[in-house]
């Protein structure tokens, strides 16, 4: 396969703007051969900023080995280091420099770097760019890929984004216009439907399994099957067939559920059969969760040291799509949003040349390169990760497990506090454990009682909600993730709950507590 | 006038895209009057990393106060601090980091600085955050604004965005549709011209003037009376009446020309009897350039301290087309890539509200918020420099001055090495002189010699080029940057030369030496 090949076979999922999307530029193209350019030009043609005239001389950047290793500090305390207990103590900054510089916990981003090619300087990153990345970032992302998800064909590159959002945005953008159709879980991410909506398409929901079992959580393979043989009979037979499927196929939100290898095969021979694209969205994918164990309910596989790094990506990870892409036709979507900080607003996407060029070429005449201290910021992170470990992976992944081990931690934390609240006990709401990611289904057993029928539920969820604001705890409601009302109202009333952002063990365990008041006094007093 | 007013009079002016960009949220709306919420709930919604997983402990700028205060280093150098003469010398970087922080010149980003409001933490910065910008940063524009461009209307706001790039885009994007005409100086940054073609739009170009004569220079303000007056009997007659007018007036690029108020006032008053808004494209307009003296080549009114922070923004400055606004149909582009540095992707817009939340909305379905990373950095360095003054925009203006100064000196020097050039003084190019910016028109004199009638004048320029080439200068031919080639041809044949990144005076000096006998290879030997 050539990119002649791709070219031909993916012009036609091209959205109708791609067309016009190049950028005029001004600066002049091939000389004839008679020129012999000077070997060492005066620039006078690009209007950069001489990078003299950055006011940024260098970046120190203090960095943690592990999450939650900053100085003790009492959350949302008046100052970063002030001790929890030590009331009025003054923080002294100098001093906390001073200790970070002995200990070497500074990550130093310099003007010019030319001993450390890896590295990326302030004069390079803080200038005018390329749209596509700062080639150290790109090939270290290449290297994520061919690690972890090697693409079953070659002509396979990566662009950077701006976080995920954007990701999404140019993705839709580039393939869907006015009549296009795209598949996705009828439960999902919504903002993705408004990128959707607002390139013109239409979203077609896709039934998903809500079930702890490993085998069958996720996308229903038959209903899809089903839907894309018999599509000219089916309620969407006004619609185009497919161009795209969107799937959040690890740690699904707001599910939290994670598709089998062999359901991600079922799904990538449909893509073939009926020639559909695959957006495989997955920002969740390296927080990975073993399975909870209520027998030893503090068990972290990541924290026992139980896991090498080998073993996290050749047995705990989920494989992608693109592993066993032949053709090219998957999209996948990463991002450091959740693995480093949101705020850095640094995402990839891994597809073949002839559609990485196609989202490059918007990039160059919308938004263009990445934010260059952010780039210049992470790459001299990872870069310094590296040097405790074989190479910048390595010590990148070896942070990831960590985090992915807080994540374990949290879901071990909350499960145990709401398997042992009253109102788990008697039976009044069931929960989904998460396989990976953020993300789990809470459900009011509304069988339980015959207050709820079925056309009472979506109130009762309601009510539910501010019996949980009033006991004190924000969830997100199924109702309001669903893709089309009319197909999937009655399995949506459930809650999304996430252990992400809780202030620690205490949060989480009172929280459970405060579900569990909310629980009885739903079936109590509604 | 009121927000429903200025919906009411600019919804029309809307691209038909912008209906459909709406962000389905999933979050839960307002509440019933009977619930009251916990005062302290705990937070299970937001998908958002508690920010004790974000690996940076803290945040050491090391700022200069001066462009070009760093230490002294060769150009290139392969080591940041190494001296230019001290060749093997060893860079020590814990002792350099050390001095910074006695000197105090490192700017602290703490993860919880509540302490200094003004700031921005680590802890919010590196979250997720609005689309619309941080609310320091965003104040700070507004008093940008408010202090050197005061709308003369109340409705206005400001929106951040990732650059002028990203400005362009989504201004562009929310205007432009199929049909939809827009106005563009002759000679113009092209890659605007693909913003406005990627929407749709169709671009007409308006006769500007590349004068050195302070009043008449740029916009040719009859020639587009006539045009908008005799629009049905126009050469675009087949096109709609113009929505939009796409203007750089200070420093034009590629011409380094600057409308006068006067023109501005014409310009604004032609936009209210044609109803159409005007894009004021502004990322040079603070690099305004004092009159090059040849008596005094040297002199430079920013270093010489005869200019104080009221006189920059009072007589030095010119003053936005928003400042005689008074209906709302400006839209104002400025950004910190030429003042601060171009990787920081942080520019912002000022309009009319109701104008300001479409774009926000438009943010909100695609790239979604600035940099987290470089907003922190950006605020808590114009904060560091605010110390030294009376407030933040005072430090800033300082530093602005700054820079505005370099620009001056490079102007002068460059200036003065043309002016006393062989080919200069037989008459074989003139200059114009910019009035801001960082962009100078150069044009063979092909008049002198019969080499060179009209037709063969575009041919000319390329071989001017490679001479240029040869000789060692890149430089932007005034050919590639004309929106209409029918309109401008004959008068393009110049070349855009920028003063910005050339390393020092020298590299200025030898440019123009190198100009010099290309310019006579020119004439002798085509």
């Amino acid at each position: 396969m050539d990119y002649e090949t791709l070219q031909n076979h993916y012009t036609r999922f091209l959205s109708s703007r791609v067309a016009d999307r190049k950028l005029r530029a001004f600066w002049s193209g091939a000389l004839p051969a008679h020129v012999t350019p000077h070997p060492d030009p005066i620039e006078l043609a690009a209007g950069m900023p001489n990078e003299g005239l950055f006011p940024i001389e260098s970046l120190h950047v203090n960095v943690v080995d592990e999450p939650f290793a900053h100085e003790q500090y009492a959350v949302r305390a008046r100052q970063l280091h002030r001790d929890g207990g030590g009331r009025g103590e003054e923080f002294d900054s100098r001093a906390f420099v001073q200790d970070r510089l002995e200990r070497g916990s500074l990550v130093d981003v310099w003007r010019y770097d030319p001993d450390r090619p890896a590295a990326l300087s302030g004069a390079v990153a803080y200038q005018y760019a390329e749209s596509r990345g700062q080639p150290q970032l790109l090939e270290f992302c290449r290297r994520i890929v061919q690690r972890i998800n090697p693409p079953a064909y070659d002509q396979w590159d990566v662009t950077l984004a701006h976080g995920s959002s954007d990701s999404l945005f140019k993705v839709f953008e580039t393939f869907c216009d006015a009549g296009v159709t795209v598949l996705a879980e009828e439960f999902t991410f919504t903002p993705t439907v408004s990128n959707i909506v607002a390139a013109g398409g239409t979203v077609v929901p896709v039934k998903v399994n809500v079930t702890q079992d490993a085998e069958s959580q996720g996308i229903d393979v038959e209903f899809l099957a089903d839907l894309l043989d018999n599509w000219a009979s089916s309620r969407y037979a006004h619609l185009s067939k497919p161009r795209l499927l969107y799937t959040i196929p690890t740690g699904q939100n707001p599910t939290g559920t994670t598709l089998s290898q062999a359901k991600r095969r079922q799904i990538y021979d449909l893509a073939n059969k009926h020639d559909f694209l695959i957006v495989e969205d997955d920002p969740y994918g390296y927080l990975k969760l073993p399975a909870f164990d209520r027998a030893d309910p503090h068990h972290n596989a990541y924290a026992s040291d139980e896991l090498s790094v080998d073993d996290y990506c050749d047995k705990v990870l989920s494989k992608s799509f693109i592993t066993i892409d032949t053709v090219g036709r998957v999209l996948r979507l990463e991002t450091f949003s959740k693995l480093f900080l949101p705020g850095v607003r640094i995402s990839f996407i891994v597809a073949n040349k002839f559609l990485i060029d196609r989202i490059v070429d918007f990039a160059d005449v919308s938004v263009r390169a990445p934010n260059g201290i952010a780039q210049a910021v992470l790459v001299n992170v990872i870069h310094h990760w590296g040097t405790k470990y074989h190479d910048d992976l390595q010590g990148w992944l070896h942070w990831v497990m960590k985090v992915a081990s807080q994540y374990t931690h949290r879901r071990n934390v909350l499960f145990q506090a709401l398997y042992s609240t009253d109102a788990y006990k008697k039976g009044l709401f069931t929960l989904t454990e998460p396989s990976a990611g953020m993300f789990l289904t809470l459900k009011p057993s509304f069988e339980k009682s015959d207050k709820f029928p079925l056309s009472e539920r979506e109130r009762a969820l309601d009510v539910f909600n501010y019996k949980l604001l009033e006991e004190g705890v924000k969830v997100v409601l199924g109702t309001k993730m669903i893709v089309c009302r009319e197909l999937s109202l009655d399995r949506s009333f459930f809650l999304r709950i996430t252990f992400a952002y809780a202030a620690d063990d205490l949060q989480l365990q009172e929280a459970a507590s405060r579900i569990s008041r909310a629980v009885e006094r739903l079936f109590d007093e509604y």
